[in-house]
């Protein structure tokens, strides 16, 4: 695909319709899409718990490249890709704890910082000091490792500065892991976006959801009142129920949809204290909090990242494209890090969400096929998908701003 | 690939000769074929007794579209892909029979008809009555349900008037099925027509067919009679033993290898009253036949489709392409829409075109494996396979007239 | 990709580091090779065992080719694309012998020498003596069938007169083969050689290999004393034991890394008779040697193909590409013809190669993996590393001859 015919792609799709059948099957696309507007996104790698000590690293999996995710001497949590500079093999096979990396092949080692530590019989005129591993852009606070390919360091400092005070509340940085879920999602990852960001397939699709969370009722329709139920619940529970210590305040009963960042607090309703199939506690209190309120909060990095925090545990969010048809989600559920395993009961904790993921991958792997076929077309979304709108307009704006200028770089991507 | 060199490729073949190998195994030039001269060729989609009221439907595919065959309130059959207007999702996963469509994902309900009844939330300013389903030509007569993705609806008018008072004498529209097998052939779709379409290969590969049909002797080898000992075996039997009340009279041994469409009567011979295996019936008689006269009559739509009544059964032959090295055949073996399981004996039934169909199967599987050879180059037909070296020309021909009007349009099905 | 574009690519590789991504994993390039540089190169087919008698055949794959390797009437080895010259089915299936290949399909028949000898029912203007199965270069001598798509046979006249008598001292045409293993390999061909040409993973990577053969304390890293104490090692040797009757006399340690052919020999050491785990034979002597004397001989066709000759055992290396990112090494052992099975120990003879083999499949693999990612840059081979980086100078060389006379061609390969 050429450069002009992408542009023309871009410009000619309607606002307010879904897009197009090449942008949810075209290769060409999807590898513009990769070494450009992906590769600059923000993702949750993993929980800090995961990097405990110095020399403690993951293997992880980011857009199709292996990475290394360390803790190094200082502490800190670095990426590199995990191949090596001599002849690109891969050095880890699984996560581990070492204080130098070797690679199996021909025995060259890596320090902690990446740096090229020793390799044996090279010519006298190479400069070892530039040999060592590729790093990526990665950022830890709030108990989060974040990290992406390209993105820009300093772009997190107002998310940082947003989500610490509550991510640390809600006792994140101190959890442990309580379970994790990989769900591999046979579709583009807009497809997978485009149904994580409305609710219009909330009744048809998510009996579970609906019987727990009380605001579908306004967020799943176009509410007959304007919303003004929903906000008096959302005003009642602040004034009466809330933990008043929570560093989120009440700022209205959802994200705005064209801010990229931020966060939600709001009551789970139906007199639940968590998001539980009967609403009863599945672990003790986390964090700061002292006693249970029944509410949930959400810290969003849009499009692909987003923690939740309730009373009881917490859960990352982890979208990621895998392919130009495969996405991969990952669900990871957090309880306080001092909380023995008898305290906590997973299979009610997990419940929820892993019915609901289940049932997402389901909806999308049909949404998948029906794109494919060549009676295709795009459909009108409806008000209740106004954030999905949002996110595919201003996927297609940046698209279109970065692809006079990256193309030429694309096409040397094999 | 461009037009031109389409163009010259074809220009180039020889007659007479089998096709180059791009034709059997090029991307490129399937799709030109499925969004051109393979949607326009008309199929058997399913036998009438499969939508059985209105609000009967079935999922079924082809040409790698998944279709909805409906029969509507006032009885007639339609088709619509399987995607809804909304996003794209599919719609229905398995045959059913119900007052109205509803999409599982966000709910949006379509009449019988493929009209939109009814999708919340829409904007305003959105014209419901622009979102029905999109349709397929279908047609029906005789029991048989024909569908195509782009074919002319009239152009099966000639079809209907010549075939119809056959399949009523033989009793294909008030049958039922009794035995349906798919066989999923890895080779290009014309490897598939060109083995179906001659009997050169019966000697080496099909011992059982030889046993059964007489007329072998003659078809599948060059006879040294020029054919007159097979046609007076036909005259004969058209004089002393056929049933004189069908509708197909006595027109040659064969079908001519230059028409699009036609019929043929002869008998199976060798003493035999059906394609079993002793000859002996496997099924009470079928339509207004009142007694076995050994015939074998065949109802032919080229190249895709074709019907075939004995005294005691049906078969529809289903033939369709599933992608550039794959091919579906379905076969089903139709009896008297009256009669009990216990009165049929279906491993008897079957018995040769199951040995027959899978035999095939292997031929032409060797076949696609040797065309992707480096060392394949066309080789010269022998005069028993005419009418195959006829498909490959009306197929060149029909390609030439296509490939400069829509070539067009095919570069952007991506 | 166009031609200017590979001529480009290749252009700008730098001497003495790995090779750019595209190399590895462009299907593209992998077409243009395979078409050009891997047709024109000889492998090792077969042993003379494996084609008995005149009508013995065997089916075989050589760059995606299925081909049949027969030993005609004369007592010849040939080779034809096992692909009938009417419609291009696959002849053979698998091994076994006859007196002419008639193919399953139609019952065209040929003769040993691949002469059409009959096909029924042609029109009579087809010269059937043009009709004759499609050949290919096949070569052999010393008990090895030597096989190409394109290679000129003559170039084999002056390895034959380099091998032949060491062949035959070591009883390879006499031999029979004891046992032969396949590894499939997910990687380029290229990084199989690159594995295959340097011992610089031999410490990190095969233990086994090192504990066996004495040469790798100088071939495996940089050499403190400049080589000089295996030079001595085998001087002794040559001197003290090594069978002075050996047509392979002392050429100094190991094969230059530009020549194209060429034979080596050298002493095991470390006290071992042979390759095996603790040295004692694994097998009765071979040909005409009449004690042991622990040497090991190699014979090398560059790149794909070689031989080696133990005192008791010997061994052929089969390489060969099967696709961009797959390779094959078959593996063949063989012992003394008139040895029987009780004489020999199948186990212990096989133990190091396949020990070795495997580990290096793990880490090609690897290498493959790593190659793909998008931060892969080449990287300075080292100085053991002489070998490999001459195999990529020569490779590099010869494509870029190639590509401007050969692109054109390549791209009617689909």
């Amino acid at each position: 695909m050429q450069a002009s015919r992408l542009a023309e792609l871009i410009s000619r799709q309607r606002s307010g319709w879904s897009l197009e059948q090449p942008f949810y099957v075209s290769e060409d696309i999807y590898k513009f899409e990769r070494s450009g507007w992906l590769a600059g996104q923000w993702y949750i790698l993993a929980h800090s718990s995961e990097l405990r000590q110095p020399g403690y690293y993951l293997v992880r999996e980011l857009l199709g490249e292996s990475l290394l995710l360390v803790r190094d001497e200082q502490g800190n949590a670095r990426g590199f890709y995990n191949v090596c500079r001599h002849r690109g093999s891969r050095i880890c096979s699984q996560d581990g704890h070492r204080k130098v990396f070797v690679c199996p092949y021909h025995g060259w080692t890596y320090r902690l910082d990446g740096s090229l530590r020793s390799a044996a019989a090279l010519p006298i005129a190479i400069d070892q000091t530039t040999l060592g591993l590729h790093s990526i852009p990665v950022r830890e606070f709030g108990g989060v490792i974040w990290g992406s390919l390209k993105g820009e360091v300093h772009a997190l400092d107002a998310v940082q500065e947003a989500f610490e005070p509550g991510l640390r509340y809600y006792g994140i940085p101190s959890a442990r892991i309580a379970a994790r879920r990989r769900y591999s999602i046979e579709g583009n990852w807009k497809l997978v976006l485009e149904n994580f960001f409305e609710c219009y397939h909330c009744f048809p699709a998510h009996p579970e959801y609906c019987s727990v969370m009380k605001w579908v009722d306004w967020t799943a329709r176009e509410p007959a009142d304007g919303g003004v139920g929903w906000k008096e619940i959302v005003h009642k529970w602040f004034a009466e129920e809330a933990d008043p210590d929570s560093p989120l305040k009440e700022t209205g009963h959802a994200l705005p949809e064209d801010i990229l960042f931020g966060t939600s607090r709001m009551p789970i309703g139906n007199g639940r204290k968590t998001q539980s199939q009967d609403g009863n506690p599945v672990a003790p209190l986390m964090g700061q909090q002292r006693r249970f309120d029944g509410g949930v909060c959400g810290f969003f990095v849009r499009p692909f990242a987003s923690v939740s925090a309730l009373n009881d545990h917490g859960m990352m969010f982890q979208i990621t494209p895998t392919g130009v048809g495969d996405t991969e989600v990952v669900l990871t559920w957090l309880v306080d890090g001092a909380t023995s395993d008898a305290e906590i009961d997973v299979p009610r904790m997990i419940w929820l969400w892993d019915v609901t993921t289940s049932q997402d991958k389901a909806l999308i792997e049909r949404n998948a096929a029906g794109v494919r076929s060549r009676s295709y077309v795009p459909g009108p979304y409806s008000t209740v998908e106004r954030v999905t709108a949002q996110f595919v307009k201003r996927y297609l704006m940046e698209q279109s701003a970065l692809s006079e200028a990256m193309y030429s770089e694309t096409m040397q991507v094999p």
